[in-house]
């Protein structure tokens, strides 16, 4: 059945986007061509978003490394914790902000917009973090999570004593570092790699609820 | 009659958009209490743009520095040149995300999108130019003028010959750094005095033209 | 079967090996109380090394993480590809020593000294590897794989040329750039949670092999 | 009249002083090719100082920014405020010490010896400002200019806390910064092109006020 | 007598250990062309520790540099004082570290494991002196050290503070900087001449006490 | 004999020059209380100069690391060899300003104008030593000896050529190295002692030789 439904969706398989830009080192795979659980897991992603993210077919092409990556994306991303989803795509935006990561930025930055129903906020997060309008409790999480990003080895007890002051306790510190650390390995994997951002990404959350309602009726 | 023109405009102010954020050490001044010349340089701005970019209102609190700071910003700016005008806002986007400046980021990133018609280059620039699809030349205009934003007492020969080598002379290597070291001032001034970008500026230039005019008809 | 033989391991438990060293925000789990695949893989780690690293324990406490994290560096350290198992214990020994990740350049240097049968390359090469006395292409190995870790945004076209001239091929980069990434995940792990190394690694592989076979004689 | 003027001026050319140095890639212009104002204040600041600084003659090459420069180094240095003249001069020193900026250390160390009738101040300061016997409001005072300088995306509520500890208010700190920031400009300006110190500048104020005074009797 | 002496060691000669490496801009010379003095000096160290120390013979092409190296040596770490032998050799290694000596992070390593009987701490504070289970006194002191090494001229009063709080008094304070400054100038001797560690230190003092005399049993 | 000679020295004593400045934590002491050696040593360049230089009263309240000191100073900066001596004056310039290193930069940059006799090399050699009029040979000798005092870990074979290429062979690259080794040891004993330049050094040198020996007429 499996087989059957892979069949069904290759035929929109024209729709499959990917962006265009530097000449590629590492050509994204045609679907076809991927073992059945990677090529179902990137049809559901396009059934859902509209578009393969190109870091789907760009890691395809090595598949224990997706299977890997993935798996530990959702492990970071998609549980239950004291981090509200907006929360952890800050984290994202920021710590990929500071590692120059163009694909992450753009990508979870349209996330960010999206889950936090708010315009304005990746760009801010992602030029500077400081200035963001954010309350004081989601600045001393970025402010550890760009430590871990930036300078790990001098992360103290007052680091963690600090979070504590805010209410994250040794769980959610441990989420924060984590995603931060996750990222530092995807930030890393997409620059070398010339990992572009699918244009979708980029308007993406741009408009903001109530005016998108307003357009829709 | 200057005066009677500033009324009438005046009676619009309620229009004049002040972007929200930070508790504000600077707050923005009333129009009425400003003197003529920068009142006036403002409401043709407004009557242009829709709206009053920040950077005019934080400035003319102290109308000295603003009547200069506007007259070189013009001189660089608006000049004719070697440098079109897509290309000195590439300057701008790409020196002040190194200085992590967020009005400039995005207020400028809105108007290198409107002048390059491209809805992508302004993140790409400011995450990383070396990832955006531009030409030889441009990336060389882009390392020269983020030597100088970063490091320009290092600038030597060497530097001047590569802009040579991509066709710019002395003339034009001198817009370029002329360029770097004015958005040195500008952002340190953005920075320090907690200067938000309009809610304009975000969205600005996102659609790309087809589209827009698409969506026009 | 599986319960049968994890009840016979877990009466060797006191001899699972835990470094000492500050305070522990994250104590390590009871074997018992592990998911079954989890406690095999310790036992199985266990019975190979006679010890269990920490970095198992550390992780095990969040067992979807533990095992992306280990399916993720199975896929790099155990593959077959370009690099030899000690060329990849090079690159986490240099890249982990970045980062001043104590654990992993304890850990990964014991490994590296009995891959390479050289009981002086890991300390050479964790205080400055271009010190050791490696041929070119283990040295534009190395160059590649600290860009990556430090720099990643700036990796260009002459990077990639530079590991060709050395004979590693697109995928070979792949492999040394992944391995780099991964250890920058890892590093932040083991610092921000404050991961000792074992004190059995900081020995082992110290004495020359012809030596210890004399000793064992 | 000005007319007239100039022309008697100009006979006083060959007394302008410019300062050897590396080949010029943008050699100073003749006074008489240069638009009357731009001639006119040159001419004024020959007969005050008995030379012409050369980044009169520097800039004069481009009119526009030369007027531009001068009104905004005008608005900020002479103008009356908090700060004294010798306060403005240390700011100078200290963040274009930063920046390796020759011409304005030598020049501006200059005007500084001259306005705090102290011999050594300029040197200290550049140096180390750490080190020269200042006062802590002073201290404070070059500590935000250094950050405004070096990274002033990082400025937040403490930094102007500290500040108003020294009794700096909102509008002093706007003086600090505000010329902290324009000689980021000048300093920018002075690298890339290649602008040397006129030697006047190097011995100027090294004589302390008493022994000049006795050396005049 | 010196004579006859040093013609009855350099019988021994073959033994002194050179290490191997790359190739060597500045060869060591034989014992039999120094200086009496110098050679006596070797002959010593060679009888104690049953090897030549490779910056004995690297410094002996210089006679007045040895003698001056070595006078200053013995003065900062032979003499009595607030700091015991193992403390001074756990500033070495720290900031042999920072500058990424091989020669001394390994030598004195080996040395720091002896006094401090101690098989891991050489390791611990090369690599990350944050995560070594050292006493408040000592992170203190290596705290100072570190700073000493890496940004002297921001040294101020608040450090010794720091210090004095930890029982460190004015002399204690200038031990512990000269030994920092010493090794600034050890380290950049041994960088740039390519100063290899003799192979006897990478193992000596790992074998913990305990093991070592029930080995000796 | 020299004991009645120190004696009539001390007669002097009232003019022993000592720097004001910051409280000191390391009183410079009284010249009677010193060993004789060093009284002597004292005495003698108080003689040759007119004052005695703060390093070597602050020095002297440790004897033993004094005579190390002065001894390695001798043995650099005074030998015969390829550098000429304001050669030698340029590496301690260039480098104790990228230490912030008041004492030496004030210091022997008065020796550096008396050597080179030139008013104003000291000072562009301090803020740029890229800007300063200088021969290729004396560019290269400095880039040299600043990249051993700032990252002497990555010297290679390529900056021996590029030295060579200059006509320095391996012996002068060692006195290059060495000075900038040995003012990294001085600019941190300077810089955390609180050591500052005696006002004799900040004029000294400035007259240039023709004025001065015009003036002598």
């Amino acid at each position: 059945m499996a087989k059957a439904k892979a069949v069904r969706k290759e035929a929109k398989q024209p729709k499959v986007d990917v962006a265009p830009g530097t000449p590629d080192r590492y050509p994204l795979p045609e679907l076809a061509t991927l073992p059945d659980d990677i090529r179902e897991r990137i049809l559901v992603v396009q059934e859902k978003s509209g578009f393969v993210p190109n870091v789907f077919l760009k890691l395809a092409r090595r598949p224990a490394e997706f299977r890997a990556f993935f798996a530990y994306y959702d492990a970071l991303m998609l549980k239950e914790g004291a981090l509200s989803k907006a929360e952890r795509e800050m984290i994202v935006v920021a710590t990929s902000a500071l590692n120059n990561c163009l694909y992450c930025v753009v990508a979870h930055g349209a996330i960010l917009r999206i889950y936090q129903k708010d315009a304005l906020i990746a760009d801010q997060i992602a030029t500077n973090y400081r200035k963001a309008p954010l309350p004081a409790r989601q600045r001393a999480m970025l402010d550890f999570a760009c430590k871990v990003a930036q300078s790990s080895a001098a992360i103290d007890d007052e680091d963690h004593s600090l979070l504590q002051a805010h209410g994250f306790d040794s769980e959610a510190a441990w989420d924060i570092a984590a995603i931060a650390a996750f990222f530092a390995l995807s930030n890393r994997i997409a620059n070398f790699s010339g990992m572009m951002p699918n244009e979708e990404f980029y308007a993406m959350g741009r408009t903001p609820p109530s005016q998108a309602s307003r357009a829709a009726r």
